[in-house]
């Protein structure tokens, strides 16, 4: 017999990570539900019709495609076998995959349900993906995703209220974080007014070395690019861009004062960080030319997130977009959405140590078994304590003391509760604090009574 | 283009239908946590040498198999292509498969975490399952299943526990119930008396047509199936078998006094029962000899669920098994669980009108958009609302107050806020009460009361 094994890039989640996940997906929740934000879930597989053109060359390779159930060879003919080209093959042997991400299955979804949807179309979802990507540290093949989206409102309050989310999100877990925003068509005016719109990137990325390496330096990338000198003398201003969000918008306007396209991205901005100012954020948000993500995608607003106590990648981002359902023949659709980043807030949390003792501790009082006798009397007692929402455990079996209590040490039981012959006699029982070693005989209402205050401080506290 | 679909058998998951399902494992995974059960998750994807073999050689064609990523043909061979074995192809093309159910997945957890596992184990796990099953009303390809396992203790207090879960559980959703239970040693101890072990599945099948057709037509129904007319003089007691469970419980030992086995079953439902009777239980707990499922799997007590209120097949299910481990090469890991059968039980939910109505209707109060200075003005009244735990929303773009409204018809949401001209001047809002088309003018204070006072009663209440 083999040892099991799981698949490669794949994982288990223990009670300990899965407490930790759930906290993660709970805290969210609670804050999309506060803003009227609404759950959907869509089938792990999806036909390959609906997924496959969707991601590039390169996302059709990484798609974990399903082979057909029953006779599979069926369709294949005896040229395909000759031939043996892997990707025609597939296409005959499999007509579902796993799905990639959640955003192509929430286009199809809402094509789909478009008659029965009320638009503003306010949805979440959190569910894994998978991706046949090499797997390395930190690269799962299986990973949850959690995003959401607005779709059906062109207004930027969505934006305002999506970064409203972040903010409420993030100081719920206690991460202090950055928010950058940028928008695609300030970048766009950008390109236009330097007449340079095919070097966007070579230019962000040039403007984003300037802390290291000085502006000379940035200059000289930027020639190296084959932006001309006119040009990187009109981009002197963007490049040592600094001070308030609102100097720079004034700054960036003075350079864009040409440019249709650049100005309306200068007025979103503004629009949305003085709602946001008078919304009153506990983050910082901070205009950033740099951020540049999903450049093809994106269509209005960008942004992203940062932790600020922990070097990490962006751990949250996302934009505006024209065209979500066109790739599905319904055009006209436009919408603004994030992702959080579950695996990396949940690695971040972890090296703050952040998370709330209660996530992790679930037991509250271990039932002590000493008998079947014993065992019955505590029955009434720990209906009682459950009874109150204290969760609470009664040991199995009747075994040495010592197991039962090192199982409420790995489990991080706080109480032991102990009843024998003395006990029953008096109807009582003796409450052991596992931390201090400190016992008191009590009756059972006494009991619930400094169980439920101890679960409340201890939540109230830590 | 093509109309998307999606693939036969799955499901999109709609708000609210999400809102339902959520209301389901969340009452579930608060019940559990009261009793120290900790959530796992295990990979959708297992290695086919895991899968395979597990479930019969039906199961096995049942797997959902996924292609091996890459040059997936570069292992078949020629003399493969020319036999066009399904079945050998499907094992040189495919390494992984998606999990079947959540039982073998959690053996071989179990295995390969036994070193940092703290037995007894109670685990609790609730994810998707895939089956190439053909698609039916009520039977999906992709579809949710909620298991729970004690393993590593042999005390029968384990089967008290689960079963009080269950009641538990549905006492809080308030669907009645009755539970039945019965013990495979039973079973054995019936075959053994009457020497008839191979024919324990026709007897329970003829018992349990006793209500329908009579006890001389079951003992026909016996002899057709070749039952001796000594061993059916034998099973008189049993098949006539009523009264309370402590009646049933002293006929049945009567009946299989010369059978080991036979007795230590009625000895552990005995000592379930009473147990369970100190514990007190909502729903009726029921001896029943017909129930024989899954038993070749199981081997101590066997118990099942169904609703009162409606006609349906088992909504719950599990029973003690001896060797969850022994297919992964490790041996004598016994343990109890069961299942909730999740689709079925949100039927019942649904059917009986059981949902309470706060799980739906999520927003408690729509701000209405009157152009960017009134949503402006609303922002800090919006938060108020918010920081209260008050779900709202600001219709995001300023269309007429029609479409705004029937939005908020739409998303069921009880409260409507307008602030205009009038309203800025004098610092205060109009909330509007949807059903009634009540007004009054207040102040951000007074809201956050009116809207906390109505959304704690709504909680109570509905």
């Amino acid at each position: 017999m083999n040892k099991p094994s799981i698949p490669k890039g794949t994982r288990d989640f223990s009670p300990i990570e899965m407490a930790k996940r759930n906290y993660i997906f709970d805290t969210i929740k609670e804050v999309f539900a506060l803003y009227g934000f609404q759950q959907i879930e869509t089938p792990a597989m999806e036909t390959l019709q609906t997924l496959m053109g969707k991601y590039g060359e390169e996302g059709d390779k990484l798609l974990f495609k399903v082979l057909n159930s029953g006779d599979f060879m069926s369709k294949v003919t005896d040229q395909d076998l000759v031939e043996r080209n892997s990707l025609h093959l597939a296409s005959v042997l499999c007509e579902k995959g796993l799905h990639y991400d959640l955003t192509v299955p929430f286009a199809r979804y809402v094509v789909m349900h478009r008659e029965e949807l009320q638009l503003p179309f306010k949805r979440y979802q959190i569910q894994p993906v998978w991706r046949a990507d090499r797997p390395q540290k930190g690269r799962y093949r299986e990973f949850y995703q959690c995003d959401a989206d607005v779709v059906g409102s062109d207004s930027l309050l969505n934006e305002v209220e999506l970064i409203q989310i972040i903010d409420t999100v993030f100081t719920r877990f206690g991460i202090r974080v950055q928010i950058k925003l940028n928008n695609r068509k300030i970048l766009t005016g950008i390109a236009e007014v330097i007449g340079a719109a095919d070097k966007i990137i070579n230019i962000t990325v040039a403007i984003d070395k300037l802390d290291k390496i000085g502006i000379e330096n940035v200059n000289q990338e930027l020639r190296k690019n084959g932006i001309s000198d006119e040009a990187i003398a009109l981009l002197q201003p963007i490049i040592s861009l600094s001070g308030s969000n609102d100097e720079k918008l004034d700054t960036i306007s003075r350079v864009l004062a040409s440019s249709e396209i650049g100005l309306k991205g200068v007025e979103e901005a503004r629009f949305i960080l003085s709602t946001l100012k008078s919304a009153g954020l506990q983050n910082e948000i901070q205009l950033d030319l740099t951020l540049a993500r999903g450049l093809n995608y994106y269509t209005g607003s960008i942004f992203e997130v940062k932790a600020l106590d922990m070097p990490m990648g962006s751990i949250t981002g996302g934009g505006r977009y024209d065209n979500l359902t066109g790739i599905f023949g319904m055009p006209g659709l436009s919408g603004v959405g994030f992702s959080f980043g579950a695996d990396r807030i949940y690695d971040v949390l972890n090296a703050l140590n952040l998370y709330p003792k209660a996530v992790v501790n679930t037991t509250q009082v271990l039932f002590i078994n000493f008998g079947d006798q014993e065992a019955a009397y505590c029955m009434s007692k720990i209906k009682a304590v459950r009874d109150a929402g204290i969760s609470a455990e009664l040991y199995p079996d009747n075994v040495k003391m010592k197991k039962q209590m090192s199982y409420a040490n790995a489990k991080r039981i706080p109480f032991v509760v102990l009843a024998g012959e003395n006990e029953i006699r008096t109807q009582k029982v003796t409450l052991k604090v596992m931390e201090t070693g400190e016992q008191q005989v009590v009756d059972t209402q006494q009991l619930v009574n400094i169980l439920s205050a101890r679960s409340l401080s201890a939540i109230d506290v830590e």
